[in-house]
């Protein structure tokens, strides 16, 4: 049996060359979405709720949900709070549903929903998502949110983490330029990841915004066993 | 004054977000399209006709033009001649016209025609690209061809290599995530570049089509002083 290979689309807008329906899609959107919503199950949230537009994400806070929203970083402005992830403490949200809107990462989420399936990988929870793929041997496709269609080191970076666990021990194979560049990119980042963080782009438009404070939570691998997994358009915890 | 700035664009899907008028566009596709287009203009061909569809490159073919043309690798049944630049000899395309069409590289050339200029790029005129940008003192968008909408590594790491020429001597400032992305990525490339040149899809793709002898000519640098400028949809050769 050929093994499971693992792809890397370094942006939604081009999802569509790398969609197929048998991929398990992992995604990821670092700064700061996806490690938000590991966080929320990791405090306890029952659910996620990915919200695509800020139409839907006013209802949902109509219908009493604990809405976290931004767009380009600013917390919407009939949110319950925003999208750094020391949001969603237990205190906050233990035991309850959280509806979530972002720019880019909880679209990506919806983007995925014609695959196997669609789990939510951060550094945060790296390892326990690839418990989570060794264990399915499917094919993996990891979709970067980016930054508004264009390409972003933190997601890419993270999908070279991700893709050199999976090929340690000959486990996942690759034939994809985009995963080869990931590992590259991550074999120079992890030499000294703090410093790597620096020349993000991301990471400049939080310092403007005075939400820089989440770069060493963001960055710090390992430290949830939760993966978030899509079933009927709510991300629930799985934990491994 | 600021810098001129180098971005890099990883896909022609991509294009539109990365579009502004001010920005010369250098437009790259290493296997084998602009290596091609280098060449032949290079080998004297009065200029280089890009030629986006198949029905459109069949009317260039019955005018009399010389055709050049593949999809796929494979070469068109009423062309000339395929897409290896072995093909543009001086025997064969001195003093003519060139019309010529391929899979993705001739397309992308069309897509910067709203930007201040477009110019072509690979490795064989790599420094002569570099001259060219330095004397404009323009913002630089790098348009890599890909693969049918996908990331592709030649293409990655040509725009790298450009933007480590361009960075030098602090002529122009980098902000955005896929230049630093490519600048890493040649700086392990560069390192071994046949060795680097072996885990490119795309090199496998050729080999399967017995394709695979352009390899050695499209990644050694600078063979070539002829920078193809795009004047009225047709690639005009200028020396640098």
């Amino acid at each position: 049996m050929p093994k499971p290979q693992i792809e890397v689309c370094f942006s939604p807008l081009l999802y569509e060359k790398y969609h197929n329906e048998h991929n398990i899609v992992v995604v990821c959107d670092i700064l700061r979405a996806t490690t938000s919503i590991c966080t929320a199950l990791g405090n306890g949230a029952t659910e996620v709720i990915p919200v695509r537009s800020v139409e839907e994400a006013r209802k949902y806070k109509e219908r009493g949900y604990i809405l976290a929203g931004e767009r380009d970083g600013k917390t919407l402005d009939f949110a319950d709070f925003g999208n750094s992830p020391f949001n969603f403490t237990p205190e906050r949200v233990k035991g309850k549903p959280v509806a979530y809107s972002t720019t880019n990462g909880t679209k990506a989420v919806f983007l995925g929903k014609d695959s196997r399936g669609v789990i939510v990988g951060a550094f945060i929870n790296l390892m326990a998502v690839a418990r989570y793929l060794m264990r399915q041997q499917q094919n993996v496709l990891v979709l970067c949110a980016g930054w508004k269609g264009k390409f972003c080191l933190e997601d890419s970076i993270f999908a070279g983490a991700l893709a050199e666990i999976l090929i340690k021990d000959g486990a996942f194979a690759i034939e994809c330029d985009a995963t080869n560049a990931a590992l590259d990119l991550w074999s120079i980042a992890k030499q000294y990841l703090m410093e790597y963080v620096q020349k993000m782009a991301q990471r400049e438009r939080l310092r403007k915004l005075g939400l820089d404070d989440v770069l060493d939570f963001c960055f710090t691998l390992n430290t949830s066993d939760i993966v978030p997994v899509l079933k009927e358009d709510r991300l629930i915890p799985v934990k491994l």
